[in-house]
């Protein structure tokens, strides 16, 4: 294999650029960097799409026309690599959160949803059923967290992704002509009563508790997927039957 | 507190049967036994429900109403658990697979799906959209995985899960007048235009490569999620919707 002359090249594991990228494993580091990292082909290809990369790390060749790259040891790809597979390519990114439109039309909330696996399959549920923008509240797990973002399969790069205070933004979003809509196990409106309008806002809540109760009494209506069985879904799915059924 | 005198009590960690316990955590020593480990009040609420449990370990004392309880050191617990955070309950449970009921309406069936958070979420959704079996390929997750028994929420032990040959299972369904439908991406029928009938069998795949295209071939129809945007969805969410619009 030639190198590029011009590819900078990292043998020690102890170079400090290194011990940068593993620190970035800690959310602390990566609210203070602004950066968090990626790992495999598909996402830094999503994350190249979406202008987010700053440099790709790799052990063997990029396969991307992209010009930072730095080439590493495999034994620091080790180091820098959240995974137990084998990974050759990591691409350091930054955070830019996107502005969601003026004109949204479906909109998803979530209030205290604490699993990164689900937080990261509601965003790419969203994105594939062309939800316009994903609302946090502070208490939901972080969005840079490795298996948030593998989760999403790249979708957070596709979408605005905001985390803020939830009765602010309900009563917002009220204001604006939103129909407010929390899902509920005991919530008595049956989700086939309720008719799609132009503009929807759905509540998802925390895995164990759902949705906070004050938050559920300030939407507009309350959702109950009709079940005749166990009486329990995961919140990722739920969400999935209320944006299928809701999608523009 | 006092102890009950018939209480077995053990403070060994080299405790021959701690060490059997211990073994429980692979899929080799599960199989050969017969025997899986179940942790939490609520999973072994729904074990007990089931008439699965053999065995319940404890450090502190167990809230049921069941015989054969066996009290541990905190030691032995962090010992025989797989957990992180602290748990006080573990039953030992015996595998007993449910036999399918003759007048089954709705069936799934799952072709390599290989996350246990997948598979234990489809089952959960089965039982709550009171389907009547899941049938899984050979080369599925572990139903006794503990991630799998963790995302099944219990639902497990309320279901048959019968590992089998899925071309004869897709055969034998068909000439019992199911009809059988495979979920693919590219498929040509959206799913609104399938109509629900009195049996019917689902078929979802691999996270990465969906159903094997022979299975999609013996299948009656081939059903798509409509989607318009990312065009990417969680084998688990899918299953979600195509299990709510077909629930009985």
């Amino acid at each position: 294999m030639c190198y590029d002359n011009r590819m900078e090249y990292i043998e020690s594991l102890t170079n400090s650029r290194v011990k940068q990228w593993v620190r970035l494993h800690h959310k602390k580091d990566r609210d203070r960097t602004g950066l968090f990292l990626v790992e495999g082909e598909h996402l830094i290809q999503e994350a190249l799409k979406a202008d987010a990369v700053e440099t790709i790390i790799t052990d063997t060749a990029s396969p991307f026309e992209f010009g930072h790259v730095i080439k590493v040891t495999g034994g620091i790809m080790k180091k820098i690599s959240d995974n137990v597979s084998e990974v050759h390519l990591i691409a350091v990114c930054r955070q830019r959160q996107l502005s969601p439109d003026n004109d949204m039309k479906r909109v998803l909330i979530l209030d205290g949803v604490q699993d990164p696996g689900n937080m990261g399959t509601l965003i790419r549920t969203a994105v594939s059923f062309s939800f316009d923008a994903v609302y946090c509240s502070e208490d939901c797990c972080d969005l840079y967290n490795e298996k948030t973002i593998r989760s999403t399969q790249g979708a957070m790069f596709h979408i605005p992704v905001v985390r803020c205070d939830l009765h602010d933004l309900v009563s917002g979003l009220q204001k604006d002509g939103f129909t407010v809509i929390a899902t509920a196990l005991d919530a008595s409106e049956p989700m086939e009563q309720i008719l799609p309008e132009e503009h929807m806002a759905f509540i998802l809540g925390n895995e164990g508790q759902g949705v906070h109760k004050e938050l559920q009494m300030q939407a507009d209506r309350r959702l109950r997927i009709e079940m005749n069985g166990f009486e329990s879904l995961n919140v990722a799915v739920a969400g999935g039957i209320v944006m299928y059924r809701y999608r523009i």
